[in-house]
């Protein structure tokens, strides 16, 4: 279920040029596409046709999912036309860890590609928690939380 | 002509990476590609190398238009290269209709997908027009053809 | 203490052009802005030297809120630097009604300049939570209580 | 009326950030601004709050108008405040020339900084008609045009 | 070598959104993929989830280096995944000559499709050197340069 | 010289609004500024009036330098206005320290405002050729100076 380097996996980009919807509403939609389960969803700032500034709404799903998404940006957008292409995509495999940090302990996704550990991330809602309960920046306790996870990486040569 | 949710038709997108041509030129191909039939043309923002600001030139097309837009954006632009590639589009069933509003008649497009009314959207031509002979501002004229285009939802689910 | 047309605020913008943190950091600075007092904070994507791609993040405070969220601002960016200059602000009258939608009722905030009702404004988290409810689009509540709203505007020339 | 480099004019920039209109409405307000007299009218994306894509919409005025176009850019954006503050300007000297091509004359602004010719400067619209005239893409017509206005600078040391 | 008109060549294009490295890195990344081989590398600002700014990161890349520079992706932003696509591309027959201007000779690219001379365009870092050793802007050289390159465009129907 | 946070200085911003140059011009004119000692310089994509994408060119200076500094941004983009500015700035204390890594020793800039060490940035110059030197990503040789800086860090509040 985790694709590595040599099994990439199937995708479908969806998007739509959106210049009839406001700020507060493309907001929404990506929000609404994530819950109802794309692997992803942006906003990209673009110009469009007769001196208005557009967004392109993007989302990244699954094969499965293509046709019920499809539809749902469209409900969410009020856009006329919805366009979807397929990507192949490669994802690292993902283990999970928990490092400490003097603000508490951090969950940390540790991604290995074949035997290279390429990156141990630590999760950022996990410390936007630890900064709020410390009254510290999250930059702060996101650089100790780094320090803390890189030695996830030490069994690889990218350390 | 007018596929509805399940008959998608085939595009193509069009795009090059300019970091050579001025603000003017790049307003310029964009208008000049929806003049030549292009189905859409938009300008995304980039960072280029060396430190150059840049610009994506894209335009979606009906496959029969592609070889002969894809001359018209490297005449249009002076890019080097332009590459292409396919889409799947799916686009809600539109009709036209009109509301009455107290700036005057307004022309609405209806989007329908399958037996769902989508939206209900005022051309925004004919918006402007109203606007500016009522000496009111598009927005204002805007709010009151939407609210007048509502009736034309209330047969689907989504009013 | 709503100052109309013709009694501006001084407020203060605080700004910092940011290179070297990442888009969780520069989500986060912004939302520790607003939560510590800003009167609004917002990003900017821009290019900045070496070929780096950047962000202004960007604070509205007020004067006497300037040097406190001054210290935040770089607290939460490390920035090594934060520049600030006064503006004027005209900001309109604002009262708070209710309308009613088939989707319950929403909150609508009016805006008044003088004696000119400018704007109805339905609050977007109100909406989104009957269309949550509802289970429909966030644009389509959007929509109905824009519509309801619009007698409110009535007793003015903008209607 | 023409100030040179040490004789700087006094402008206004106009600011509102806007998230709760549409491309449409803004397009159109910053025409409308530029319409009713602002030396210059903008669009800038932006992040706004709440995960919101917005605009900053800026206009550059007179003095003499700011009051005026402060009320013109609340009601085309339905925006609740507008910030305003004070810039100081250098333009360069503006002369108007016509020079010959291939594709006929052509328009063009000299300006000049004190004594030192900075830029002989083809007239967009009008290189847009030679082109149209001719058949030929916007980017050729103003290459040529560039080329037959360097004669301009000859006088001054930046040829 | 030289894919005309009628002889597109595949290539891939690479992306990831990255919320999580800073602007630093995005810009060592673009370069590191370009110095490894990349055809371009390119940085796109986008509103990604959770109200954080991103950016995508592409490269367009040759078909045989796509996986050796998906991995090169991956270790440059530290990004989890990244996805890849093909596109055509149509590329102009680019030959070299060289121009004389009076800060001294320019490298130029003339860009021919079929028979049709597209565009002669100075090369930018040459231009750059000559505006450096003759202490004159860069924009003033190229224009120079530009209208010495207009001879070698007199062969086609485009001059 | 270095003010505190209780000494701001004085600092000017330049700007002008920029239709009709290219990528290239723009980059090159960032730089120049840069040189020619401006304190910052960046790019900001906006889209200007006709359709035309555009980029503000903006550059932070000392008073001393904003006369010169105007006409340079003059002469570099061929602008035919330049805008200016004040605002107070107040930047933290700089101090130089260097740490080791596994890669060699870093350059690491301490930040301090008051008695409060606020961050300990590795120069992304020096990390960049010590990953050139290891054949290891920036981002990683970034990661191992930022773990290594936190020492520099632990005399205040923010550790």
């Amino acid at each position: 279920m985790q694709p590595g380097a040599d099994t990439p996996e199937a995708v479908v980009e969806l998007a739509a040029n959106v210049d009839d919807a406001t700020g507060e509403t493309l907001g929404h939609a990506a929000a609404a596409l994530l819950a109802a389960g794309a692997l992803d969803a942006w906003l990209t700032p673009i110009q469009m046709k007769k001196g208005r500034p557009g967004t392109i709404v993007s989302a990244l799903v699954r094969e499965a999912d293509a046709a019920r998404l499809s539809i749902a940006l469209l409900r969410e957008t009020g856009s006329f036309g919805v366009r979807r292409r397929a990507w192949e995509r490669t994802v690292v495999e993902r283990s999970h860890h928990e490092v400490d940090t003097v603000y508490g302990p951090v969950s940390v996704k540790l991604g290995t590609l074949g035997r290279e550990r390429l990156f141990a991330r630590p999760e950022a809602d996990g410390v936007a928690e630890r900064a709020a309960a410390a009254g510290v920046p999250f930059r702060v306790v996101m650089l100790a939380a780094e320090a803390a996870s890189r030695s996830l990486l030490s069994a690889g040569p990218s350390s």
